[in-house]
């Protein structure tokens, strides 16, 4: 039997060794889980924004795109949703990967000289414990990687970055302190985007977005769809409507696959009850 | 009669001027919300972090702080529901403030001398069309108007940051572009915490935090005390439960006053098919 990323590897690559795009520079935790996802056979495509790494797959620069949906520390990511609304592209797998925070800094800096930490405001948040400890000033930057590789380009002897220890080996950088998330469950989910979709394999998860009447119990009785068919409801995401003040719509994942007959009717259902309905892929559910 | 801030000003003032603390620099747009609904006889307080803003109200050295909550086009502020979760202050009001963000720079600095754009993340979301046309390095920082006292402070004449006019003035900038938001309906949304709650106005809103057990439909039934009562919901948010991955609180807003007979039963009925209910405040409410 061959694993979904074995499948996906082979649906895509001819030829050649296949793309897959991800935010962030090399070493970034978003590569971390591509590869320990594709395997190492592939070549990974650093984006500075998510837009882009949905840009690269829709305009086939790369066949997948790896995108964090959210952290069990800090929730949700924003931009990553937005792109989902908009975009073609459909969620074909997901992964969680642990994510361990170390602080790292140039061989020769050592903790009481740091006065500046730099990392993804994400990754700042989750270590928000260990920073008071240290009385520097939190500098957010657009990467956790690419808060290490500045440091090592710019020879920053009194900052530190917050990144992983592969990121310390890349850009030469020391580890001054492993582990410094405030809680060790610390895990991060992403979403790989692509063209196709996984065929159904019995465990499977979908993930949709839809909006509400405006009206009392709008929101309950669409979720009713799911709940009066025995659907379990694993998240909601509200976001805002982008011109539209205080309207939302709602970013939905639940088990089961849009082949089953229960999730078929419940998504025609929704169609119904809502302004809208997007369905945005079925793909095989994971543990955690 | 008097108004809602008057009266909350005249409970905290003795002989002193009441304090506000709000996160940022001055000249910060919750500074200007602060003013706009207390008016100008208060002091403003700056603060670096959102949680400093909750320290300060809860150990007296502010009598309110006004903090972000959501913005009309980037949705959530995360750290403001973890930080309403964990205090015991309660909301007291809310403040919407229309913002309009300019693109500034040093006396002498033109547009094409601009390599990099600071500025608090969220605003730089709300001005991605413009960024796209201007082609350099975005990076995030603080606090908007920070962005703007760093670039004077440190002379930086090939960056530009985004922030109000009224920071421009307040730090000697020029503005070289006003209105540079992707949609102009762009409002924030600001919440006033303390340690006292209002009196019922007729026309009040109240919030709320719930955790659900885990199972199928759980959150449907939770939201069911609300619908079933024709209670309207105005705002879910979900945030993740640090520790516990993949679970989940959510925050709710909805129209009515905790002293409403209707309210009450739902926020008793609620306790019941929940696994827990934090009550966090019922104010007026006000419109977009």
């Amino acid at each position: 039997m061959f694993t979904v990323r074995e499948r996906m590897l082979a649906k895509a690559s001819g030829a050649h060794r296949p793309v897959v795009a991800f935010q962030g520079e090399h070493g970034a935790y978003s590569e971390e889980a591509t590869l320990a996802f594709f395997g190492e056979s592939l070549r990974t495509k650093p984006c500075r924004a998510l837009k882009e790494v949905f840009r690269d797959v829709e305009g086939g620069a790369a066949e997948f795109g790896v995108v964090p949906v959210e952290n069990s520390l800090e929730g949700s990511v924003n931009q990553t949703y937005d792109c989902l609304l908009q975009s073609p592209l459909r969620v074909c797998a997901e992964l969680k990967l642990r994510v361990s925070h170390c602080l790292l800094g140039l061989p020769g800096t050592s903790s009481q000289d740091i006065r500046v930490v730099y990392s993804h405001p994400q990754a700042l948040a989750q270590c928000s414990v260990f920073l008071e400890t240290l009385r520097a000033v939190e500098e957010p930057v657009y990467d956790t990687a690419g808060s290490a590789k500045m440091i090592r380009e710019k020879d920053m002897r009194d900052a530190a970055a917050i990144a992983s220890e592969k990121a310390a080996t890349l850009y030469g950088l020391n580890v001054l302190k492993k582990g410094i998330e405030d809680f060790s469950e610390n895990f991060t989910r992403f979403l790989v985007v692509g063209q196709s979709q996984p065929a159904q394999t019995g465990r499977d998860k979908t993930s949709m977005v839809f909006g509400t009447k405006h009206s009392p119990g709008a929101l309950h009785q669409a979720l009713g769809q799911l709940a009066t068919r025995g659907i379990n409801l694993t998240k909601i995401e509200s976001r805002p409507i982008k011109g539209k003040p205080w309207e939302y719509v709602f970013f939905v994942d639940f088990e089961g696959h849009q082949s089953d007959p229960v999730c078929f009717d419940a998504l025609d259902a929704l169609e119904s009850s809502t302004t809208f309905v997007k369905f945005l892929g079925s793909y095989p559910l994971i543990n955690a």
